[in-house]
């Protein structure tokens, strides 16, 4: 089959063989995958994968259309017996850690990791599930009440999903992006850093109260710097934010509560997938997509 | 009367006026106060204090004895009006921001933040009191279960007063100090940092589980480096944490839950406060006290 290939930093397009799932994994002929910051950061280094990246579909199975949850797991080591499976000590991830993803025509998973794609929601905004489920994450972390004040920091995709998903609280929310006006000091109850950047990042720290919880979404490549006894002398929680529940993604899309059209940016098939990450590191772009035929 | 006063990062012994108390606040003379790291790192410049250091103190008013939470506070600004009266806004804090401490015959503090000391509190055991509370701070802020498995990395004073009152939770608890040997990665479901020293933030965030907490106890001299994006993957929390209530901890003293005595190190009269600053500086020195005649 034709697929997306990275190995040391360079992406091409290749044939691989189609994958075979062992027991208990089924085969997904992909429909659509989008283009995440983490696939980004995974060109320019974040993390040594080599293989399939993409890890928000949409594929088929048996006619019906799923999206997938990307960590695949062992459910016999401590943090899965515990009820963490995302962080399974022995997962892989699709397109991300030992596990060939989705900018290709089929890609493996587990059958339990698949969710079925309700008729009314269309491929387009269900590839956005993924994301979607990561924004909701920090509401399964950081209780938000309509009391509070929350900053989002970052303008991009995940953080109009994390805003649109916040907002849903009836907390008071701000939004702020590179350029903007800096948000007033020390006057936010959360602050969710999800600009990918450590300028974004001082931003949030600065904006967020004492006993405030600072929220990090984005993954970096490279480290922070900060001052920890400012953090200590504050008592600032800072919480780190990954993968999320796919369920209530699904059915927020579906219930129209929150509008992905809006961040569609640009299609393009597997063939044209190398211009596709092109396009998606351009300035202001918001989100593309790689479609098969 | 007589201080030891500290500017430019240097100590000295001086006469300086008696202090005169505003509206609110009593004039305490002082029996005893105690050396902490924080009055150590003062001396090295993590923060621009010039004046009487010292913040944990056994004092005198009335003929009883007294201790006292550090953080004199407004009670009009936002925080103190949330509730969160130890981040007002406007205060002023003991030996450490704008007001005079405790190495000098006598210091003022507003009324309201003494605390009597019971007759079964020697004085000695008392000064204990303000780092027992910030240890107590712990608990006011993360839930430590019996089923929790918590690691404290560092052996020095706050250390054990952390690990004596973690113990109380009954939870599976492990220390490790300097030269120690590794403790188990990703293992413990919460670690706190008070070694106050850059490596011991690394073992400690290498020991902690996914999705567990890192609780940071220790103000550091300098910046911290991390790797965010790890941090992100596991999800972990990291809570800084600074003082805490002074009820429980001299209930716990009261009740002999705690044991302190181990700790003390060597008693200075108030006119070498200087060489007990030096003492207190060496390795392995624990708590050393200055006493007023």
């Amino acid at each position: 089959m034709r697929a997306l290939w990275l190995e040391d930093r360079t992406l091409s397009l290749r044939e691989i063989d189609l994958p075979t799932p062992p027991p208990g994994e089924v085969l997904v002929r992909v429909l659509a995958a989008g283009i995440c910051n983490t696939d980004i950061e995974l060109t320019r280094g974040y993390y040594p994968f080599a293989g399939v990246p993409g890890h928000e579909f949409v594929g088929e199975v048996d006619g019906r259309r799923v999206v997938g949850e990307i960590n695949a797991v062992c459910h016999r080591c401590d943090p899965c017996r515990a009820g963490r499976t995302t962080h399974c000590d022995n997962r892989t991830v699709l397109g991300i850690i030992k596990r060939n993803g989705a900018f290709a025509e089929y890609l493996s998973l587990p059958r339990e990791n698949l969710h079925e794609v309700p008729d009314s929601v269309p491929t387009e905004e269900a590839v956005f599930v993924e994301p979607l489920a990561a924004a909701l994450e920090i509401q399964q972390q950081v209780r938000i009440s309509p009391d509070d004040r929350v900053l989002v920091v970052g303008r991009g995709k995940l953080g109009s999903l994390i805003a649109q998903t916040l907002a849903l609280t009836g907390c008071s929310l701000s939004v702020v992006g590179r350029g903007d006006a800096t948000p007033p000091a020390r006057s936010f109850d959360v602050a969710v850093e999800c600009s990918g950047d450590p300028a974004g990042f001082a931003t949030a720290r600065a904006a967020v109260r004492p006993r405030g919880t600072l929220v990090m979404k984005s993954t970096y490549a490279g480290d922070l710097t900060f001052n920890a006894s400012a953090l200590v002398v504050d008592e600032i929680t800072l919480v780190g934010s990954r993968c999320g529940p796919f369920a209530p993604a699904i059915a927020l899309l579906a219930q129209r509560q929150v509008d992905v059209r809006p961040l569609l940016h640009a299609t393009y098939a597997l063939g044209d997938a190398i211009a596709a990450f092109e396009h998606a590191q351009r300035p202001g772009v918001r989100k593309v997509l790689v479609r098969n035929a």
